[in-house]
């Protein structure tokens, strides 16, 4: 039995989705379970290289011929394109097929989905189990695409009260044969975590970036830049477009965290201001000592 | 002819600068080129460790004896501890001896040399010449020093006026012998520069880690923190009582690069706010640019 999986936006969130299960299923002994890649997307370039490089089996040019007989779709493209690409697919959507997605926020994809499948299609909605795997990389494009993406990844789904458990473990389960740790958040949550944990650290790294290249003697500091600036600034080396999405999706929680941080700046500077030299000592132990432990924790885990 | 260096502080900048000292003497075929290198320190403890490591080939416990037939001395202590031992060692100073140390902050060190060896030893202030090695790392401790820690890495002389030509030209040999590149600024430039990419970001990754880490759900948000987390604050596991005395030296210019940075994400905050698509991505892009053509060329230098 072939299953038939849909890839929309083949970059490297779909592309190393698709290597990753075509990767998993090579390695099972069992002639019957086949996977056939179809590609979809809004150009036609990156889908003729995916399939050049083998990521996927064939491109579909409508959605009437790519979800007929599908088992599951993939979502792979910036959160900001969700809403029409959902419009386009909801009334092709067989009732057996699954929809999940990648995007990086998740309450505005859940509401994507409501006005795409709510409106016209309302049974259709528990068919769409949202998730986001955490394995971003600042490199894009299917040429990044690699099948050990998700190896030992976390993937977070946020499930709405309408999907069958199920249709929840059937998506978990894709994800876990791409070799992904699955856990569960409702949308709501998963965007203040994430809002502090990626989306304020990007744009943190992205505006101290932006400052020093506007400066008259950008040239200089670049100059003196070390590996402890690299490494703080690989994430604005990011998608500009993808981030911009990502950041005005989750605007609400993200400002939050900015306002937050900005708070922790200011007790920083008073520190720093008054020579408070137990206090800034305190305040850098602190932080190392959390950031040591969790290092720990995760070696642990692996 | 064996060369006397000494090593004050050896941690893992005084003991790196050890071991590539040796390794490099070790390639030369010449048997006439011999070093030897005396650890001098605030606590036994780490001498012993170096002793026992091959770093360092003998402990000397006092500065007369340390500086004896001295040729050359590294100050490898954090700057919040130069003061006092510039104070201590300048008595015994030979008059051929050239002192350099390796303090991440210039103006504040020129200040110490100039209190240590101007007030009682005016003729002694030539003999030091400051400088900078770009090779930090979050590990310290002479367990993390190795030899090619300085391996293609920057080095920033900042000469005084009292300096002779031929002592910047010397301790300049020694870092390039180390497999440095060498350049030179003035004290404050110097300060001015690393306050922007390299005092900041560590403030600013302290500053996130601290913010998350002191809050009721920090577990859950440290539990979903991913690898542009762990990049972004790699620089907030350093060394907490070094940092402290590297922001305290260079407040001054650290205070306008912190007030610079609050303005940048003000605006950014504006951006986001007013929900300016554009404006953010350009915003980000231009970052994105900036720090691609830096790793670019430093990719073409290396």
């Amino acid at each position: 039995m072939t299953s038939k999986v849909v890839v929309c936006g083949v970059g490297l969130i779909g592309g190393s989705f698709a290597l990753a299960i075509k990767s998993a299923l090579a390695s099972v002994a069992n002639e019957r379970q086949k996977v056939q890649i179809v590609g979809m997307g809004r150009t036609r370039a990156p889908l003729e290289q995916a399939l050049q490089l083998g990521v996927i089996d064939a491109i579909a040019t409508d959605w009437a011929s790519a979800l007929t007989g599908a088992d599951l779709v993939l979502l792979g493209m910036p959160v900001g394109q969700m809403a029409p690409v959902m419009a386009a697919m909801a009334p092709h959507l067989e009732a057996h097929t699954l929809v999940t997605d990648g995007g990086s926020t998740k309450a505005d994809v859940v509401a994507a989905a409501r006005a795409a499948f709510g409106a016209h299609f309302p049974s259709k909605i528990g068919q769409f189990v949202p998730g986001h795997p955490i394995a971003g990389a600042e490199k894009s494009g299917v040429a990044a695409a690699r099948a050990n993406l998700y190896l030992d990844k976390r993937v977070v789904l946020t499930p709405l009260p309408e999907n069958a458990p199920e249709a929840v473990r059937a998506v978990r389960t894709v994800w876990e044969i791409c070799g992904a740790k699955v856990s569960e958040l409702a949308p709501a949550e998963h965007d203040r975590v994430f809002a502090a944990v990626s989306h304020l650290p990007h744009l943190l790294a992205f505006a101290l970036v932006h400052d020093l290249a506007t400066r008259d003697n950008a040239d200089q500091l670049f100059g003196f830049a070390a590996s402890g600036f690299r490494d703080f600034t690989r994430i604005a080396s990011s998608h500009p477009e993808m981030w911009r999405d990502i950041c005005l999706a989750n605007r609400n929680a993200l400002l939050k965290e900015l306002d937050a941080y900005m708070m922790e700046l200011m007790k920083t500077r008073v520190l720093l201001a008054s020579a408070d030299s137990a206090g800034l000592e305190e305040m850098f132990d602190v932080a190392r000592t959390r950031r040591d432990a969790w290092l720990d924790a995760l070696e642990n885990a692996a």
